[in-house]
């Protein structure tokens, strides 16, 4: 009697991230998949980048969390673009929940799709959700060591933002972080990636970050 | 023809936890599972304990890491009683890893033994290690959500330290983070919890903190 193996969960998982792909490849849609720690900033970002880009652009979230519709009760204030997708303790999003996700929100119609993805900056590593770009956040308060602890969030992504840059540079705070420490680790394990150092608080930096995402809606 | 099932994961993990509390329980060594985010304040917060305490007590450190002895060395400054484990990617340690480090560690001529879990608020909080105790930090950095967007991570534990209260209290910084918030919300979940709130870089409620430690050592 032949036991019957249940397909590998990553091939599967690779299937619909490809199927997730191929639907917005067609629109020119851009999904964008945002990993940080818990805290890190994601959530503050998404907000900023659509004031910034609201009048030039159909912005869509797609929102993950374990528990509570939190973040997407705050986004909700800024456009109506929003599904929240409730992983109900799953430490990661999948590209199952995201095509769920998809169809809600009428993908097709939108240039720019972010995916908040559950803060853990282990689990969602390895989940491609069909996104065109990976962008990870680390900040200022997490310290400089985190590309040595996980390297694995370190590689696999298209920028690194590094946020809450005020942290560092207020002259009124002894930092620890040291910022040549950050970058040559990253540079160690993913030598291409672009850094870029931002702030959700005073702004900063987000000329930079902004003009790299319009650079990836035109491509 | 019957199929076999392997014994469940969560089963298994709890025999062996419930073994490692034998194991310690015969010398009162007292065993704390230390649980965060990624960058939360776990690794400063033992070596200040240690520092502050090792003249009273024999203390030792297991260092839950997916890579890198990066924490290790560090606290290697500190005590020689500390044993890293890499957990090779997996995102939380689990009572038999823990098991091992006893053996390394000789537990048993030890008061305290500190568990520096993997930097995680979702996949640590279900495995039981055979701890005494279990406390969460949770960090100002972080913001006033996370008790709502992780609840599961602030039911389970005996303490809350709230880390990284010099951001929090210095007049020179804006901070958004609502403390009444943060604890109404703990306090929603876990309404007979201890929150202590400490600086590791300004020692402030560190008086608080080893006094809850030393009673619980005595206990």
């Amino acid at each position: 009697m032949e036991i019957k193996i249940i397909k590998n969960v990553m091939q599967y998982n690779k299937e619909e991230a490809d199927a997730n792909r191929e639907l917005l490849k067609d629109n020119k849609t851009k999904m964008i998949n945002i990993l940080s720690s818990p805290g890190a900033g994601k959530t503050s970002l998404i907000i900023e980048t659509i004031i910034q880009l609201k009048d030039l652009f159909r912005i869509g979230v797609i929102e993950g969390d374990i528990a509570s519709t939190y973040d997407s009760e705050k986004i909700k204030k800024f456009t109506d673009n929003v599904v929240q997708i409730n992983t109900g303790g799953t430490c990661h999003l999948n590209a199952s929940m995201v095509a769920k996700a998809l169809k809600e929100l009428n993908a097709r119609e939108l240039d720019i799709i972010f995916v908040e993805n559950v803060g853990n900056l282990i689990c969602p590593v390895g989940f491609d959700l069909g996104e065109n770009y990976r962008v990870l956040v680390s900040s200022v308060s997490e310290g400089d060591d985190k590309p040595i602890k996980y390297p694995k969030a370190f590689i696999k992504n298209d920028l690194i933002l590094l946020n809450k840059l005020d942290l560092l540079e207020n002259s009124k705070i002894i930092s620890d972080f040291n910022l040549d420490f950050f970058i040559k680790n990253i540079k160690e394990i993913n030598n291409n990636v672009e850094i870029i150092k931002i702030s959700c608080k005073t702004k900063e930096g987000f000329e930079s970050w902004i003009s790299w995402l319009k650079n990836k809606l035109n491509a």
